[in-house]
């Protein structure tokens, strides 16, 4: 309560939290009385106190989420699809082009991921785009020919479903769905993602904050779908060079806050292919479970994203840093 | 071109923008050349050119969105439904609850809102929130009530859809469709929206630019749809003291840049019932076509945003203050 | 403390409060257990208790400021400077050039910041600027200047100190000394501004929160200078339209948390002269005690911050609309 | 010039440039006008063009900062201190505690950073901090102190200066002058640390964009000091749970713009000591030339900063880390 804040005004607020079920404890201090709810409505919005009058500050104590949180599994989740374990000792590297173009590219891709050492291959194949005047994808053709290139070569496909009508397609073609930045509080496709038994990839959204990140998680997994893997992709601020501000922080938080694995996306992260490298080595010194990384076999002709994507040379080249970094903090690629 | 770019970059670069349809004009100056690129595809991605070789730096010099500026139609947009004009001189009042809870409830949000003089009601039908474990709406039931009660009082309604599937529902019961802050990058409703002739509402995400904004507008007009009302309400700052920091100067910055009316939200703007007042008035002051606002007849006891809804006394105080400085800048409500 | 945090966590966090002087509560609950700390040491740093084992969070009840809150002087302090009141019942204007450049400059100046009917010249004489090889201002004969053109038109002076060095030749030619952004923190100078007696106006920095700027205005006033004006000129944002995101909301904001008078500055909020006049009604809609303006006879030329001063036709057009602003508010010009 | 500029505002904006003597040529285009001034004056405000009339956008093209740009020095500066090299291709870790407290705390610190391979020991005498109610530093004998200490075991010394006259006491005991965040954009500091020849490391403000830190490091090579290191320590953003938000990708972004080497600042760039080793490593991942750490014999009872202050046991635990993966980037410690 505010200094001088009246009894008649403690009394209202007291009244006002038994009413949803709280037991009120009372401290009345020199300078500030204290008033500490427990138990009580769980969904209760805290600012409807913290404008009555006579009050200085809300603080709730108990996190809004708690299947997300470390203590819920305190030894981690490990994500497991056939062979590839996400969030065990192994950094899980996926890469491949921003959208699937045509079945020659994707052919092309699998091998340049597959023979790096990557054990997922990316693509999408619808693509909403800021501009309704670009390129928008090519549609389940191209998630067929992704599986089909996949299956070559042996890798995981990861492809991202852009709303929940497209969950059927998605979960017919690809071992994980990928929820974009964008898509990170809709609701709807949280509710019924959590609906299915497939591994999902959850994007932070470029002005969520870490707390957010978990409470749309816990969307999905209060649905009963515990398959969830984070990925930091860049938030904004005021720095203009790069398109978003990578914050590497975010890993090492997420595995303190909450039992899900993490990955790192420094192709969106950064939004330019020479900062690619250092962010990638960056993610997983920082601890990242894996990587999430744009490569192009032609990113000069690109239909999208070809600017952050890296060129296959530069992505071999990367690969073996990546172990060497791996290694260094105790992990293996 | 970087100082010291050789002459093949620079041949390089000249190729690959005459590849994709550019005239390109070639100045030689003592430290740098610069290359201007003319005609050429609307849909080109300057960041393919901006990571090659040699390059400095690439601007482009046509705004991305063209049927969203201001030189498309330089007299200004005015929405009109029925006698109410968004747009012209007047100021449009949008005032009610967050959601809409019971037919009582309503019904006497209709009388508050009218009595004090505005002309459209809102009200949410279908809310998915933050948390899983929050209150989420009472759906097409809470829109028929609305319309209801709005009829009674002849009101306009506005309220929010939430994706593509609900856009024939919405068009029954509202005149005016919302696009939240979170969906205003949510393609497929936005093309959806484009698709049909009722006025929209269309909300600056918190993490969006003003040109973001009216890129995303771009998208409903390139479909045909010209009625669209945006609305600030907020973006995502260091200040915490604010939920989000209400960014007034977007409202003159949208009248100069494009011919679509734009109203500010101070309720989501500041989350803070004590805030909405002045930061109201402020809106006006700097032009805004119309508010949108939350009030309910009894915030304390709201299922959802009670901490930023006016109490009844504090609106209808607001509305005669809202009409002084609606005067003091030529216009009236 | 965390969910399963052992006694032996408990205990050595209560030993470590009472280690500081603090009483210690103890609530046990089902979940957490929470402990609160009474008395104890003021400089207490929260975050070393944070950092324990055992610790899930940690908030501080008590404002780290004293003499700058609300409660310390609810009726609100109100600055006397002859016949000015800055934080009583009129908009206090305070106009000018970025720079004074020369007599004659400075003369022309005085005349159409007094003709339009401000009370305070703005001007500065020392202006080391981002670039090194900018104009950095013409020094203590700007001063004299400034004052002399001041006196002829019985306005007050108001200009910057950049450094505590400066402080006696500041203080002889002007009526207020203005901290600018950058030295909102620069805490030598805030303590030596503390021990003199001439009224300051203290801009709040482009990263500081509201908190901060009060912070820093109980620096100046522990010192016992109780002349305090605070200032809103913008904060750095993701929107690059604007130079600055001029939070509006500060007004009411600080109105709240303190008893001080504020001012907004929409020169330096906005960067763009033809954002003032709107951001410049807005902030005194909002509530603001006064303006900080840059007026120019010839912007066009101007020596420094061209762009963001006003015609001198503008500015005289805008203290038309301020004074209606102004009475719409319940105040007078 | 926008769609529809007139003859006389083209004819007026040219007319602008010659009179700043630039050579301007005009390419005149289907939509629009295109002018690119050559030449002309260096300081030329782009913004007093940006506001006339007609005008759409206005791009400089040239780089504000010279001497501090990649090209001036492309093979890299390389900051040499008796044996140390700063820039080369080892890893320089510069630590040790927040402020010195007393003789007996500063030789235990020289101890523990010595012991665990470190070159560089830090630690403040000046410490004027954000609230006037905390501890202030103990001055001029605190830098003896850590000079003597220093010295016993071989360490260079790295200590603040805040403001222009303590250079001549801090250039007597210390090897290497740190200029902090908040003094970024102190130009009359910056101005004078340019005219000594002492090395410099100077930090990125909370607000800064990466330009302007290099702009500030011009303000002092332009006076004649050229050994200067940059640090990055954490931006300001919308995230709460850091302090700041570590700006990683600052590092390779520096390195390709700049010829100065860089080093990170995970203590301040996270605020929290159970961050500090994975943001450490990360910073080395992604190229850094060294780190800037905090590390106290008993942080629970620093008098400063305990809170990001490292354990003995996990800096040396760290420093194993460091080695490996500056290994793996192909350097050593």
């Amino acid at each position: 309560m505010q200094q001088g804040a009246t009894e008649a005004q403690i009394e209202k607020i007291i009244a006002r939290l038994v009413e949803d079920g709280f037991d009120v404890h009372r401290s009345t201090g020199v300078i500030h009385t204290v008033l500490g709810g427990v138990g009580g409505n769980e969904n209760f919005d805290t600012a409807v106190v913290e404008l009555m009058e006579g009050v200085k500050e809300v603080h709730r104590i108990i996190s809004p989420y708690k299947l997300a949180s470390r203590g819920f599994r305190p030894a981690g989740t490990v994500v497991k699809i056939r062979d590839v374990e996400i969030g065990g000792g192994k950094v899980v590297v996926m890469a491949g082009p921003c959208s699937v173009e045509s079945r020659d590219q994707i052919e092309r891709s699998a091998d340049i991921v597959a023979d790096a050492g990557a054990s997922v291959i990316r693509g999408g194949a619808f693509k909403p785009r800021s501009s309704p005047y670009s390129f928008q994808g090519i549609g389940e053709e191209g998630l067929e020919m992704l599986r089909r290139a996949a299956d070559r070569r042996r890798l995981l496909v990861i492809s991202e479903v852009m709303d929940a009508t497209q969950i059927p397609v998605l979960s017919t073609y690809s071992d994980i769905l990928q929820i974009g930045a964008r898509n990170m509080q809709n609701f709807n496709l949280l509710r019924e993602i959590g609906k299915i038994r497939k591994p999902v990839l959850l994007k932070r959204g470029i002005a969520a904050t870490i707390e957010e990140l978990l409470l749309s998680a816990e969307y999905i997994l209060s649905g009963g779908n515990y398959e969830v893997i984070l990925c930091e992709r860049g938030i904004r601020t005021f720095e203009t060079y790069t398109r978003n501000t990578m914050d590497i922080s975010a890993i090492p938080v997420v595995h303190k806050l909450s039992h899900l694995p993490i990955v790192g996306d420094p192709s969106h992260g950064t939004g330019r292919r020479d900062l690619v490298p250092p962010m990638a080595r960056s993610a997983v010194a920082a601890g990242a479970d894996g990587l999430l990384m744009e490569v192009h076999h032609d990113p000069d002709h690109a239909l999208s994203d070809g600017a952050q994507s890296l060129y296959p040379h530069q992505y071999a080249e990367l690969m073996k840093q990546i172990k060497l970094i791996a290694q260094a903090t105790g992990r293996s690629l």
